[in-house]
């Protein structure tokens, strides 16, 4: 049998990504690759005892089908801890439980998106999500993320030149994999293009909570007075990313037709885990536990930065997060980056190489990414150590 | 805002069937509209035991990122399973893990069809499967299923004209919504035709294991000698449904380009009920379980049709089912069907209306489905007596 596949789909090769992540098998490996949150994020002991609880309060319930917008008083302590926590969310506004953040994403674009419209997006940016872009038929289009985000001017020029522009993804907190963060005054900035354009924004913040330094700046959806903006926000990196519980907040236009969507896509998301996930919200909050997570995020990330600048040639220049998972090495223009990634391989050091990230297949690209999120202090110590000997040489 | 959909998801409404769920909670309804198993078929107290043993023995894995063709046991349990069981998979087959038979069926379509192709379906079938089709763009083109499946020779008919035939998509075993079995006549010729005509063919088989009278079938996929069948098998009838677990067993090219998509879907399926399914079928196995809930399942469907018998007047035709979960029950042509809803709703019984799944939207229908899975036989007696009173003024 020969298949012959969808155009839309045709192109599309697994994430690079995910397939180093399945062949992290060789234990004397330090990998800086994952995507991972620390296993030292998951409440464990707090999740068994609720689990209990719930296999012996509920256990029909939490094993029979549930409805496609979600476990509804997760939604509603979703909706809740959106408004009074982030001033996010007004009452144009719905929300709906996703299967990871990435259903969200991937939920969105096939309801705006026809086959050949554009998605204007960050370069770099989450190639989960460009990947599910690509996966509609969507012609991608990057700007440059710099220092502090997107340049507005570029993005204006896109707007008003490309009426087949259907959607503006952005992740402006701990950017993926940049690290950046965008500034108040070009979120501000995008919004007022969105709304003269009248193109939605899609405002991914996986990591938003994870913030360990500096001043918290407001979501672009919390300056949404008109329903633009629709908001994906996540559980996996501050609960598990395993169980694969997101969310959706936006228009309730959208998010109706995202739920009719989804409902042929799984139907509805895992029914036990959107109650543990809620039994953990009304028992223990999150706060505490996000707390947790950002104290050892902020060590590995400050570990990672110190050793970087005590190892590395100065010609590699790297973003300072506050906050997140992820930071961005860039070498000099010109850089054999095949070579490099290959020696840090021969080396037993994994990295993901930034031209994974490009919205532009053939955009040439001489930066890396970083997590320090999963590798301990040591293996971050050692790792940067090796790491310096190998750039060196470049 | 005002939101331009995509045109493929513009006309989609949210299937009738989850509405009618969502509206159930009016407790004096008896209710056959369901397509939930009986919760009786979920074995809490067993997968209590194996959850809390998966917290203890593996909790970083099972609330971390896995990968996206599934966790590695289940998928050989799988494999495993089809092929000693039901002699279904062969050496150029491989196996992923999906959320739910739903996602499968999605994937399955999202990768073979361009917006305008054509897939072939059951007239009736299953609503959650021509919505996803729908969602995709593509055209349904539905065959009655008869008594015994589809007539080949209509498919011949489709296959030799519409060259935009890109899936055939059948539930050849205990169909939803009709209750009726494909013979194994009809399964060759069909088998045949998709080789003849390389189109491949979607079985969809989640109600296949529950057999309670009647002798075995083998499935269509078992004769696949070349990989031009794709099988979609579900944990939902027979373990849980909530927990959103299914499988594609097909061609390995195939498995590998819907691996690709999955990953820009939902990445991967719950972690952590994959490997409680797993351990349940590694702890207890599966048959001994699945023997349970179709005695279960013989007692309520003999139950519903010998009341039937009793209540129903003669012009009502039905279905006699040797497995599975639901019949369906035929109106002279020409009656009331809104009417006749309205009137078994007015009494306090829901039925889904035999509309719902039409793959042509204008077709007729003179039908309406009955689940016997979830209603107690004390209800069974009760709401057939009124259905009998009702159906008496048609």
């Amino acid at each position: 049998m020969e298949f012959k596949f969808s155009n839309k789909v045709e192109p599309l090769k697994p994430s690079a990504i995910r397939e180093i992540f399945k062949s992290l098998t060789n234990p004397n490996v330090i990998s800086f690759a994952a995507g991972n949150p620390s296993p030292l994020s998951f409440p464990v002991e707090k999740l068994q005892v609720l689990a209990n609880q719930i296999f012996e309060e509920s256990p029909a319930a939490s094993l029979q089908y549930g409805i496609t917008e979600g476990y509804m008083p997760l939604r509603r302590q979703v909706e809740e801890r959106l408004r009074s926590k982030f001033n996010t969310g007004r009452d144009f506004d719905d929300t709906i439980i996703t299967s990871g953040g990435q259903q969200g994403i991937d939920l969105v674009a096939k309801v705006l998106c026809n086959e050949g419209d554009t998605v204007v997006c960050e370069t770099p940016s989450f190639i989960g999500a460009l990947n599910a872009f690509r996966s509609h038929g969507a012609v991608l289009k990057g700007l440059d993320v710099g220092e502090d985000g997107i340049n507005p001017d570029e993005l204006e020029a896109i707007l008003k030149t490309d009426k087949r522009v259907k959607l503006i993804y952005l992740i402006p907190t701990f950017q993926n994999p940049a690290g950046i963060t965008m500034s108040l005054e070009k979120r501000k900035a995008v919004l007022d293009l969105a709304k003269k354009y009248q193109v939605p924004i899609l405002e991914d913040n996986p990591y938003g909570e994870l913030r360990f330094s500096g001043e918290n700046i407001p979501t672009i959806k919390s300056m949404d007075d008109e329903g633009i903006v629709v908001y994906s926000g996540s559980f996996s990196k501050v609960l598990s990313a395993g169980m694969r519980i997101g969310f959706l907040c936006g228009h309730s236009e959208l998010i109706g037709k995202v739920a009719v969507v989804k409902q042929t896509n799984d139907v509805h998301t895992n029914q036990f885990f959107q109650m543990l996930c809620s039994k953990f919200i009304d028992t223990y909050g999150l706060d505490e536990h996000i707390k947790g997570i950002c104290d050892l995020y902020r060590e590995n990330c400050r570990t990672m930065i110190s050793e970087m600048e005590k190892n590395f040639p100065d010609k590699v220049k790297f973003t300072r997060p506050d906050g997140g998972l992820f930071l961005w090495c860039t070498m000099p223009d010109g850089t054999d980056m095949k070579k490099l990634i290959a020696d840090f391989v021969a080396n037993d050091i994994a990295v993901v190489p930034g031209s994974t990230f490009m919205p532009d297949l053939n955009r040439m690209c001489y930066s890396f990414r970083m997590n320090y999120s999963m590798p301990t202090k040591q293996q971050i110590v050692k790792g940067v150590e090796i790491m310096g000997n190998v750039l060196k040489n470049y």
